[in-house]
């Protein structure tokens, strides 16, 4: 089966940088079998389908680094308020979140990065297995990772019993082409040493990334240097578990010393811009982690947290908030902030020699952002309009692993009104309506 | 002409905030003659024509109260150039920018405002006359203020001459419904005392606001203080300019005194969060100027300075840098962040009382902003979902004075395709194109 994709204005994200303004990409079943400008395409080959991009922007699939797919029913749901975690997520989540609930969430919530272009994500919460299901279903490339904490949660009966889940759920997806399991220890302090070691050797025996939120909380910091004398990122190299398998999400608060050691370990960061701001918690020092040579990828953090999943949002927030914070408007030029969102997010997730850019032998995992929409004109540079113009419904045709699973702003497989449908009626039937009104009644 | 809208999600951002979640609404020729909830849809009516809104959010049109419409052609040139507008801007503009250029690209960036929800705007370029044709073509609300400015301009031979332009073009435009032309020093820095007080007589005496960009650069805050002592705004109140018909652009460097002028002479305030964030200058103090009782409103500034000209991205970047700056993440709930886009935008044109809520009497000038698609589900909370979740594309239908001019995601009397080939006719024939490709490879 060969496609070709002819008239777009590839950005490749290769190591060069290159870019075919008037370009064309051949995709033989699931990978990259030519990418050149348009002028050196064969004449006498025959293609099973062609498809003419009308000069869309072509770009790898973009990386998620760092979400929680199942909290979808949490949207918009006391975005404002102080207590929001205590008042809102954590009596909703344990009254009524369930397998169905957060399975139909995780297909909604794929489905949502699909139309956003969006390719591979790298999730951490509950009920794993079913998101991993949702994942295969869906055709995305994921990284799903269970939540390990020192409670009783709504998956496990015991406390840290996500290790034990992990221990059961990571083998089954071994070898998998397209979904991987994982374990996410919730952060250090909410877990003990041990846990957090058995943790660090589970991903070396399967060889998967894990995912921590790590220095994003004031109470976090605050502990480890009044109990420590350390920051948390000091606490584990003290303890063994940095290094390149660990994906630290959110580091908002960083020493020289942190970003010293997150190097020495080629920890990676998923920066989640937009959660961060929103919950007024501070902005990462993303520019001093590039400098270190630390790998960095952009996450939008749960629905609840950042509301949108797609990354031109965060990819717009990502570039006026460290201009701002850097007093420079020269500042993280626009190709590279989208080379956050595609390459260097799938070397966050170890992914780098089959993803995040357009090369001959790596998968064909791309999408194309059609420049017709009246925001999309004129384009002197397609990196500016990417990052400062387009919105995630200029997404027009995504392709994972050559297969087409967004055409025409499109699922091609499924229907948003039926997968909303599906999470409306797990909403319903757990409860999580009628309780979230409530709650939000009690104002 | 009777129209019905029914079951929408309607914020009427009156005085109360009243929200109907299954409401109605009656259009009679230009105004809002009923507005309710569904249960209280008189049965026995007959209307021309009935709308299904099926659940949209319907809310005022929103305002964009700092543009620079004719400035379309620069988008996605030399954003992230330290020395932008000696490179790219002042250049080009001095060799292309002609009476053809800024009228198509105004018609343009019209078009992009309907479609994103903009019914009403504040503009400050050249060629003003045209602009005002094209906004009164294109059936918008808007203000059209020429630019004086010491040096001979695009459209005047003389320095300063915008000034003279604006006395023939002011009484052009006495009495139209919609269109009311203006006037706009550019800055404070570069007029003479003189002509800031003649454009102050020539506003009071057309009953008309003026503009100017105040208080944004960081040159002109030590040009003040070195030179007078003062800043900027105590040195327009020392020549007696400051008046509620001036509408300040920016105010990014504000002194506590600066506020109490600003409210003592009730100047209003356009706010370009995304403009000002993009080129590091700064984030100005919104929640003081609010607490003092000025009115503030959001603008997009132009499309080379923002790149969208839709005000969904600036209430996201608004929510995230003010909580953010004030360390709280209950600052600012989506909410009064709405209202910034909306009624007190009105009250910034000083439109007040004829448009910016939903209110019986007041011009029909509202939106529809769908929540059918993926990112805007569940809604508990609409401002909610318009701030975090919406954006420019979820913008379905849009009615000013009564008429509707998008619906269903398109324009209903013009095409976005013949736009814009007729703006790049127009950048082709005074070689705008080819001297900005020529401009970026002297990199």
């Amino acid at each position: 089966m060969k496609i070709l994709i002819k008239n777009a204005w590839i950005l490749t994200m290769n190591d060069q940088m290159e870019q075919f303004e008037h370009g064309y990409l051949v995709v033989e079943d699931t990978k990259i079998l030519e990418v050149g400008a348009m002028d050196s395409l064969p004449q006498d080959v025959k293609y099973d389908k062609c498809m003419d991009a009308k000069r869309a922007i072509l770009l790898p699939g973009m990386v998620n680094t760092h979400t929680h797919i199942g909290m979808i029913p949490f949207r918009s749901l006391g975005d404002d308020y102080p207590d929001r975690l205590r008042r809102f997520l954590f009596p909703l989540e344990n009254e009524c979140m369930n397998e169905q609930l957060a399975y139909t969430s995780g297909k909604y919530a794929i489905a949502e990065m699909q139309l956003a272009g969006v390719t591979a994500f790298f999730d951490m919460y509950y009920f794993e297995q079913q998101l991993a299901e949702a994942a295969e279903e869906m055709h995305s490339r994921a990284l799903l990772a269970e939540t390990v904490i020192d409670s009783v949660t709504v998956d496990v009966a015991e406390p840290m019993g996500g290790l034990q889940y992990a221990e059961r759920f990571l083998p089954k997806w071994q070898g998998h082409s397209m979904v991987q399991a994982s374990v996410a220890p919730h952060a250090p302090y909410s877990n003990t040493i041990e846990v957090l070691q058995q943790v660090d050797k589970l991903s070396l025996k399967y060889k998967v990334p894990w995912m921590m939120h790590v220095s994003e909380m004031d109470f976090e910091m605050a502990k480890y240097r009044d109990q420590h004398n350390q920051t948390p990122i000091e606490f584990l190299e003290k303890i063994g578990v940095l290094s390149s398998r660990l994906v630290a999400a959110h580091c908002i608060h960083l020493s020289d010393h942190d970003i010293e050691l997150l190097k020495k370990y080629d920890v990676k960061v998923a920066h989640c811009i937009g959660a961060n701001t929103k919950s007024a918690k501070g902005v990462a020092r993303v520019r001093d982690l590039l400098a270190a040579g630390v790998t960095v990828g952009l996450g939008t953090d749960g629905p609840s947290s950042g509301n949108t999943l797609d990354l031109f949002s965060q990819m717009r927030l990502f570039a006026n908030f460290h201009k701002t914070y850097l007093q420079d408007r020269s500042a993280f030029p626009a190709e590279e902030i989208v080379k956050l969102a595609t390459i260097e997010g799938a070397k966050v997730l170890g992914m780098q020699e089959h993803i995040g850019s357009i090369e001959v032998g790596k998968q064909a995992d791309f999408i194309l952002v059609e420049t017709d929409s009246v925001n999309m004109f004129p384009i002197f540079d397609a990196y500016s309009a990417l990052v400062y113009s387009a919105n995630a419904s200029n997404v027009s045709d995504v392709f994972i692993a050559g297969k087409q699973v967004v055409t025409n702003k499109e699922l091609v497989n499924f229907n948003v009104t039926q997968l909303r449908a599906e999470l409306a009626e797990a909403m319903e039937q757990c409860g999580f309506k009628s309780k979230a009104l409530e709650a939000m009644e009690g104002k």
